[in-house]
């Protein structure tokens, strides 16, 4: 007999919880059934009933990593220019550990997405979706005068996005390099070479 | 009767290069004994003979790709200061066909490398390797007065790094909105941070 649609639905979220577990402890490399049954302690053929494939339970890692991630960001309060632009770009680095699991998965995707076309554009999109949000502040800033008027709107937002991904990978490498302290450093002087 | 030792050799060699194929197309996520062994038209017997387990083939596949990555740096003239800077980014920017393939394979490294405690030690050797070699272009180009005076060597340094680290892997993701030209404006303009 299949579960009742109540049982379904809670045991949908425990499976969520234990994928997201797995993410965070061994990256998407290896995100399992096998991984998320023991996580669960549960049978292997309880996670097929779920998820037919292993793509299919990469896809749905990736929704969950998604939902934390949004879940996740700093409710920043209402900054604006410079101030929300440097609060948006410290949202996303590694400064807590609850941080740096979330950006292990994301780093951890990319070796999945880069090699799917489908889980390619869906990060391609979610790319350009963060810098859309970033440009609104690059933009806010520029008005108030905190960057200079002749400030390639786009040029900044990319710059600031790549640089602060690059720091996300660093200091998830390296935390003993690149603790909070420093990564927030480097961010700011990063800030002042934008503001010219 | 095992090969001759000559014949054993050639055929290391060929396997590497069948394991750089399946790395360069598929990422460290699609390297499999079986791909390696259909892309040189081989049993995975054979493979095995040389792979024992995946992480052994994981390990040689890093090794290959630290080998190709050393001869594919571009020899930069004798640049001195902030253009041996520049010149030392551009060469790990996804530049080229050839630059993309390089950056695709570590950056989908990373998934492994943060999962496995040996493979992460040596990606942070490497990035702290390659920061040092940055770092001498930064103090050559402070000693040349191309950089101010008061520049933290180490700060901007790490802050070079990260930079172009992020902006490989939006170009990678997103090669149309990150043409080669896009991504030297880029650097180009991160540059002009930094000489404050």
């Amino acid at each position: 007999m299949p579960p009742a649609r109540g049982d379904h639905e809670a045991r949908r979220a425990d499976v969520s919880e234990a994928v997201w577990r797995v993410l965070a402890a061994k990256g998407l490399g290896g995100l399992t059934l096998r991984a998320v049954a023991a996580e669960m302690d549960a049978s292997t053929g309880l996670l097929t009933h779920y998820f037919p494939t292993k793509r299919a339970l990469v896809r749905h890692a990736l929704v969950v990593a998604e939902e934390r991630t949004s879940a996740f960001a700093r409710r920043t309060p209402e900054a604006e220019g410079l101030a929300s632009l440097r609060a948006a770009l410290l949202d996303v680095l590694p400064l807590t550990p609850g941080g740096a699991a979330m950006n292990r998965v994301w780093v951890s995707s990319w070796d999945a997405s880069l090699a799917d076309p489908e889980l390619r554009a869906n990060e391609l999109a979610r790319l350009e979706r963060w810098r859309g949000r970033l440009r609104a502040h690059v933009v806010s800033a520029r008005e108030r005068g905190e960057l200079p008027e002749e400030t390639d709107a786009d040029e900044v937002t990319a710059s600031a996005a790549a640089f602060t991904h690059g720091l996300v990978v660093h200091a998830l490498f390296d935390p003993d390099r690149f603790p909070p302290e420093r990564q927030t450093a480097l961010l700011d002087g990063f800030l002042r070479g934008i503001t010219g």
